[in-house]
């Protein structure tokens, strides 16, 4: 009983729950894909669902990981195969308070193309530093495609470097950020961009934000990142 | 006390909320975006919620402000940061009522690439008279690209110049009209102009109205605009 | 009394009510847009909302009208400006039992362009025959584009010919067909057929249905419709 | 009543039912299409509603074929049409559990052009092996396009070989699986992958799954279906 983790806060556990449901509810999951956060008690343990697809996550299905992705509660539970992306992050990037993995259909489109995701608009700013790029093959050959290990899981955290978000191929994308609504946030206007880029990239020349321009946009979103969080909470919930 | 704005009239109240609402269901605003509507009892004033999603703003929400964005009542709240746009446009055009400001995707794509917005049909008649481009970069150089003082709003003011739409690189639209329903009516048939505007250009030569053809349709659909206007009430009310 | 029009059979009522409904759920009219049918006990007469938008249509709303189009019941209401549509139609066809009109997005799109709309599948069968097209500007000059007189709505029947469809440049659509229940499947699958044609197009070389199959696929279908409209009536009253 | 055929498992029956609700609920199907499953008790039969759209389709809806898709029970209400397409994958496949005919429309517009369908990351690894392609016209001349007849299905079956979907041009496409779950599985990322793919090619240079990477992922997918059925189950239920 000695290593029973802390207990993480309520309202950081509500708060990773309805997350599961806004990425549900604004298509950025589906049956798959899941959120993780860091635990607010112990920089070195993460809080994520056990396997279960996540508009179905209720409090009762989260467990405690460590950075090894060890499960430190829920052990009678399966974990999801790749939870090794969120402890590798977590482990290189001590900034990094919540990541996302999904297979948001308009980011797998860019995914499997080399043309680079940038910001069309203030909403995006964050991808203004450019984004990640991993190729399972480079250092593991012909796989499944998942990260089912602590090395894979540590090659990705290497191509998401300083990113917000990290683009694998014929796979998925993962984001990070500093908190999960900040996260969300990430994970919500980078599927968005990537849908409009690709119209926008049709329709003509395209002027994309500069990286003055993305780095403020960014600084002055991180702050108004409520507004849009009370919005998905409540869609989530069935209120509006 | 002496100083205390006049109390609108409870439909023009009643309207606002309900536009919140139908600019959300119709995909126009997301938990960002605003739309106000000039006083009704005195025109140097305007009415906008305090920051909060429009999904989410009901009649308690409602602030007045004059026309160089004071908070005149609510002054507690906080208020949007780019509310400069609608009091600027307020002042520079006594015959607009309402405004419109969003991040309309199909719109945002088109903010960021060179191709005219025209009217493929009637419904966007309003688009016949072109619309006004705004480029922060011009006056402001490298900005977060939000509106966020009256000399910005002013500038965008002039952008707008007697066009119905203004596209503003890299961030998003502002629409104005002679009343809220009108107003909410050019931003829904704006959006939806852009997106099939993108799928003829693509599909081959697009015959667009004529500034004739145009001007006709328009004041053909200010008449009726009331049958759609009923119907996005009761859409956002969840009655249909 | 001597005048008064025959009362129409009560589920030809009740399937015209549906069908706005439908109509509307499929996205095919939103505020605007109308469906009519032949009066089942009078050839020369016609059942049609008055002004309203088709989701909110009542079995009250419901009025009829000869074939120039005149309100023979509920005169005091404000009739469809386009009403002539119907009547002219029903007019230069007498197999028509059933007209929709409509500004359906991907309809739209066709309708600027020059490109034919073909049939890609046995779904859409009934474009087989070629589809008309309709420009306003050549009998009537620089117009508001609405069909607001008979004579308007003679040409248009005249540009509709034998086809199910007739594509109006910088408007919408209409169709017609043998009842309410195979014109709203005409609208649905023409719709469907315009987006999807788009994509093909961009995908490569598409190999269109023959005359033959098309016709064929047209027999087969007219058959079976009743088992999409139980769906559709289902989906429209929110059952499914 | 020595021919009554054997009970099916009561859980068969319940997932046939929610299968042909998920099918509707993702788009797969419509008014039209259709799931079927081989029979618990006897390999020589399989379940298949009678003629009803998909999202209606109850228990009592459920017949018994034998594998020449003659109805053992359910003998007094219509079947599909195309019910052939069942029984003669069945016979030929004896590793086929469940099979899918539908027309959705976006592997309808890879069905009426020649670019291959291809996998683009893991989800839609079943299609690394090729997808079939059927073409009515070789063996049938010009017809309805409908699989209506036993040697239809059987030439359907040929096409199909040992492939997870087939492409039918001009028509739709159809899916095999190990169970009811796999199928659908496929049926859902088969139209995804179609969707994405579409796009990709637009925006650049596509690295799609290689065959390894494919049937890597694909044996990997085939453990964990579970957790998106009982996520699309929920959503068919209205409990999410």
């Amino acid at each position: 009983m000695t290593d029973r983790p802390p207990e993480p806060d309520a309202s950081l556990l509500n708060d990773l729950v309805a997350a599961n449901r806004v990425l549900y509810a604004k298509g950025i999951v589906d049956g798959l894909g899941h959120i993780s956060v860091r635990h607010d008690k112990n920089p070195s343990m993460y809080l994520l669902a056990a396997e279960r697809a996540p508009a179905l996550v209720t409090k009762d299905d989260i467990a405690i990981y460590d950075l090894d992705s060890n499960a430190l509660t829920l052990k009678e539970r399966r974990g999801y195969i790749e939870r090794y992306i969120h402890g590798e992050i977590y482990k290189a990037r001590p900034d990094v308070m919540s990541v996302i993995h999904c297979h948001a259909p308009s980011l797998v489109t860019f995914c499997v193309c080399q043309v680079p995701l940038k910001p069309l608009y203030h909403m995006s700013g964050f991808l203004g530093h450019g984004v990640g790029r991993f190729e399972a093959r480079e250092a593991f050959g012909m796989t499944d495609m998942l990260i089912s290990s602590p090395d894979m899981g540590r090659e990705l955290a290497k191509s998401l470097g300083g990113h917000a978000v990290v683009l694998m191929r014929g796979h998925g994308a993962t984001m990070a950020g500093a908190s999960i609504k900040h996260t969300v946030f990430r994970a919500i206007y980078a599927a968005l961009n990537a849908t409009m880029q690709m119209d926008a990239m049709r329709l003509g020349d395209v002027t994309y934000l500069s990286d003055e321009e993305a780095a403020k946009a960014t600084a002055t979103n991180d702050k108004v990142v409520d507004r849009s969080w009370a919005l998905w909470k409540a869609e989530a919930a069935g209120e509006v």
